[in-house]
């Protein structure tokens, strides 16, 4: 079970689930975000890179706001984001979680490919939470996996029967441009994929100056290669 | 933050949280059930026990199924309902987790709650759960609670900062007699409750017969009082 939501982290993260065997039900959640080209780049692909199965389903999460990606509020640009010590991310959320962090949405998402791994006695769990070139947010960092993983093994059937679910996050330690690398080692098109927070609503050209632009765009230019989206 | 489901339960858990002085928002998950008339029963709950906002979230799980809930498969009636050894409800799910458990039901409500909630910067999140008189649905028990507990802390803003997530299950030990006594003595008017996981879908009507109907009627026969919803 493989959640995919269209960007580059989570293309890398079923193509790495396929890459080591497992035969992927891809999960994309369309949560009212602020634009559909996301939604769009999640079903190109789950068909390019080989998911057996795509859902995706609706849960509108602005009927809660509270976030920059789902209430009417502008999209910070060209943020310092600040410098997460790889060496021990897991303490160093807290200080500056950007008006981008929609509450509780991992633990929403992981909840909901927990509910349909269940349903197809599937195990393990896939998500491209990344805690190294991240934008802060509690829900990327390895104690909240850690947390999600025990709770999940309480919360069902299959937990309560002895068959432990297991959260992969394959990239939590990876830096963006580590990313770039293993996907473009396992073939991933990133010209498919779509990372950018507020695009062009025509188009759907990335805009370049949001956290998710800056970030991506430092891990192809830090792992020497062009960014085929951009070009 | 209370979860709102228009069974008796989730009736006398927000009654319990506006009697301890809480300003109560109330939320509804239409998560595609069976039928509708939780639903309606949710919203004259809400108003008759004085919620100060009562939201519905759509969330269809028919997507995955996997439960008589959310499945074209029949609910259980007049089901042998396994004793739970009252002084030990924690060890004793996995045995016999009938078919109505929808995977990972509650790990999604409590998501959604903790999502709304930090909207609102509320920290307590209440849940109708029962692991005496029940079902034997894993996500029903006491170490279930504690872990999600755990989890909302390290998942949000909110929990990074300081701010600890409870999550209060007040009924988690109770008998289903002892929920009849304590809503009757709070005043719950039974009446606007709905229970049955198979009532007559043009009437309404109560099956008598799945095991939410039994637990129920157990529940006021033990008790010794009438069902105002039965009468």
């Amino acid at each position: 079970m493989v959640l995919l939501s269209g960007g580059m982290d989570s293309a890398v993260t079923l193509a790495i689930a396929r890459n080591e065997g497992f035969a992927c039900h891809a999960l994309t959640i369309d949560y009212g975000q602020r634009h559909r080209f996301e939604l769009q780049a999640a079903t190109r692909i789950a068909r390019a890179l080989g998911a057996i199965e795509h859902k995706r389903i609706a849960l509108d999460l602005r009927a809660f706001g509270g976030s920059a990606l789902t209430a009417p509020m502008d999209v910070p640009k060209d943020r310092e984001i600040p410098a997460i010590d790889a060496r021990s991310p897991a303490d160093d959320a807290g200080g500056d979680i950007p008006i981008t962090y929609v509450p509780a949405r991992n633990t929403i998402f992981l909840s909901l490919a927990l509910a349909w791994a269940e349903t197809l006695a599937a195990r393990d769990l896939f998500i491209g939470v990344n805690a190294i070139d991240y934008s802060g947010y509690p829900d990327c960092r390895p104690q909240f996996i850690a947390a999600f993983e025990r709770l999940a093994d309480l919360a069902t059937r299959m937990g309560v029967e002895g068959r432990a679910v297991r959260v992969h996050a394959p990239l939590l330690h990876m830096t963006k441009a580590d990313i770039v690398r293993k996907g473009a080692a396992l073939g991933v098109d990133f010209g498919l994929t779509h990372t950018c927070y507020d695009p062009d609503p025509s188009t759907g050209r990335a805009c370049g100056r949001c956290d998710a632009c800056r970030l991506r765009e430092a891990g192809f230019r830090e792992a020497g290669t062009f960014d085929p989206a951009r070009c």
